[in-house]
Formats: structure tokens, sequence, C-alpha cells
């Protein structure tokens, strides 16, 4: 027995999330079931961070307890080979026996995208939250995310993480093709946390001073002071870290 | 009776092409619905290009002769609200009485986008050729594409051109964030033409020189020099140029 170690691509579109659940097609569920195909038996993945319904995940990380039966080097052309369109293997390799995608991470990033106008082509990708985004004014929204503080504000209902305290490496708005881009790197993040700040700091852009408003908002540890959640298909789990790899 | 002037987005996934045909969803069909659903009666519009089945727009122009029963600045909204998701009006405008959107257009620029790896979240709008690209080849075997001249090679059967000879202003490739992107402005285009200049490049970049490839498959004016037409999805119709705004 070996601990594999994939790295996911996925489409989150056409999946109810990425957590199994009874009579829903989940991102777990068409890789076990690729896995299964592969190993002949029953085989249960760990993920690194479980997405939401309609989310994506361009470097999503699972670690899975398996009775190899090819070479390492060939197990991301098989999976694939087994695996819905909407979901590819970037990288597949076996890891140390202690590995774990979830306990093992020591940090994510994630994006989020708004649009500038509504766009049919990007709209599976990407949120229009009404009226275009003043990139200036996000920019400034986000200053005070970064560092290490207590985020309850953002966290919803639903989970229950270790601590509310996240270490917030990296949180910056950029122009992308078709909008502006978020892009936030932290230790650990809490219940829909991403999205919350994303509806927060939209809410805020058109305030008289974003960056006041979002430093009131952490300071409050109430979620009721945040804005909005944003929706799930503007998120993408870009990227997770390990000890190994440095975090960016 | 006045000509309105409409300036299209759309995501060709779910659509069997640009031009009306019977018992499938074409955009030409949604539009025209739409149309006829906000002016009582039937409309009948002219698009500046046809796009194939798959293939998208950011820009595309339709013009129709409509008795508007709104004033000009709420019929994008009103269209909008008729339309799917995936068709948007970004524009909508009168023109002058004369204006007519594919016989006016003085160039029209279009996109075809390449994958650097399979990716489940940019197929429906790039194109995985296989192997990474590689984009100093592409970018040498555009080199011959630029100027006037006649592009027969790269014409499918299925269209009567006027005439072969095509003026591209533009020929180029950049990088975007998931691979490499070709972008090409011309007076006018060949039935599928971006589409075997993009297959025929993808072809000679693993060659020994492919700007002299591309130029050798020009030379020959014969279709089954080049090399196999790219999949519909990578390509996309841009932008159309009129006189009163130049061609970029």
């Amino acid at each position: 027995v070996a601990v594999l170690r994939l790295e996911l691509e996925y489409d989150g579109t056409g999946f109810a999330g990425f957590q199994v659940q009874p009579r829903a097609r989940t991102v777990q569920g068409v890789v076990e079931e690729a896995l299964a195909g592969l190993c002949g038996e029953r085989v249960r993945i760990a993920a690194a961070g479980r997405t939401d319904a309609g989310c994506h995940a361009r470097g999503q990380v699972v670690s899975a307890r398996v009775e190899p039966r090819l070479p390492p080097e060939r197990i991301a052309a098989a999976l694939n080979a087994r695996l819905p369109e909407d979901v590819r293997v970037r990288r597949a390799g076996l890891a140390p026996d202690s590995f774990h995608a979830r306990f093992d991470a020591r940090a994510r990033r994630y994006s989020y995208r708004l649009l500038d106008v509504p766009s049919p082509r990007w709209r599976r990708c990407a949120w229009w939250p009404g009226r275009p985004p003043r990139g200036e004014c996000l920019r400034r929204a986000a200053a005070p995310l970064t560092g290490e503080q207590d985020l309850s504000s953002f966290a919803s209902a639903g989970s229950t993480p270790s601590s509310p305290v996240c270490r917030v490496s990296r949180a910056a708005w950029e122009p992308w093709e078709a909008g502006w881009r978020f892009e936030i790197v932290a230790d650990h993040f809490l219940y829909r946390m991403v999205r919350a700040m994303v509806g927060t700091m939209v809410r805020a852009q058109a305030g008289p001073d974003p960056a006041a408003e979002l430093a009131r908002v952490i300071e409050a540890r109430d979620r009721r002071r945040a804005g909005p959640t944003a929706p799930p298909q503007g998120l993408c789990l870009e990227q997770v870290y390990y000890d190994e790899e440095g975090t960016g």
C-alpha cells in the first residue's frame, strides 16, 4: 500500500461541490470511481480544500492510500482516460507514507474573478456584480486583509475551523482580460471566507473609504457586518503549498 | 422603419452555429426570436460574420430593419431580458438607413486560443493540440500571413467568397493565461480560414523552419497542402470594424 498524491484541475459547473453526497455528482465521487476502476477496490480520497458547488480548481491536491497496479508515471494518463472531461489529473505521483493532502497543507491560494460587463463567454468562471468593478477601490479595500488576524467576520456558519485566526500573506487585485481578479494566499481558510471577502469589497468599493470599511468589518468579528457572499462560479482553488515547496 | 445595429457576445458551445437552420438552436434564431418579441413582428438579422457551431463572439455585429417601439437606449436591456444567458447584447443603437452589418464591414478581428496543457476549465474556449505550443515557433510561422495575397490554401469548400485575395493587417501570437492566443485582422475571411491557418501553424511548429513552411503552403494555393482545420471552440470573432471606426 502506498500514498498516492494527485493534483486536479476541474470545472465546477457540473458538480454539486467536491465532497461526496448521496445522489449528487461530485468531484470526489467521480475521482474515487476512476481510482476504484484503476485499483480494483474502493478508494477514499482526502482533499486539501473542499470546494463548494460551482467553484473551480486549477491545483486541488488529493491523497489516497492505494494499492497501485501501475508505475507512478502512468497513473495520470490512466486516470484521465477514466475521468469525465470536466476533471483532469494534472500530476500524479507517490508521496511519503505520512502524507495527507489536507493536514499537511501549509497554505492555499484562491482566486476570484469579477467581470467588467455581463459576459456569456466567462459566465461560468466569473461574477458580474451588477456594476463595473472599480479596480483601484478594490485594491484599497484589500489592504487590511493581509496579516495574521481573526477573520470571523468572513466565516459562514457550517464549518468548525480549528481557529478563526488566519495568516494572510497575499491579498491583491489584478486586472484580467475580462475584469478584475482577486488573489489570496493564507495558511487556512474559513468556510466561504473568500466569497464573503469579495462580497464585502464589492460593497465597499462604492463607499467613501474602502480600506476603512474593511478594517471595521474585520474588527467587528461579526459575519453580519460583512457583505453578501459572492456567488460560487468566480472562485478557483489555484494552488496548495506543502513544506517542500514554500508558499510562493 | 429604422436600421437597428446590435453588438453581440455569445458562448457558441450550445449553438449549432450562427445561421438559422431548421430544428437547430442557432444564435440567429434566438436573437430573431427576442427581436420578434420586442417588435411584435418577424425580423431578419444580417451578421458581419457567420460563425460555425462551437465558435464564439465577443463583438459580432448584426443589423436589422425594424419598427422600434422603444427608445434606442432601452433596446439592449429589453433584448437581454428576452435572451438566454449564452447570448448578450453589448450595445444597441440606430444606424443610418443604408447600414448593413455584413456589406459595410471593412475588417474583422478573430482570435484563436491554444492550451499549454489539457484544461477542463478552458475546454470550451481553447484547443489542446496534443502537445504544448511552442510560442516562438508559432510567431515565426505567422509572419508570412501578413500582407495582401491569395489565401486559397486556407479556404475550405462550402463558401463562394468574392475573391481569395485577403489583406491581412495583423497576424500575431501572444501568451494568454493558459497558453498562446492567435489574433488576426483582415478585410475579409475565407471559409474556415482562421482554423486552417491555426492547424497549419501548429503542424509547422514541429518542423525545422515554420516560416518557410507557411510561405510554401500559401504559395501552393491548394487546401490539401495546409494542415488540418483546428477545432471550433478556440475561435472567437472579437471585433468588426466599420468606416467610422478605423481598423485598429
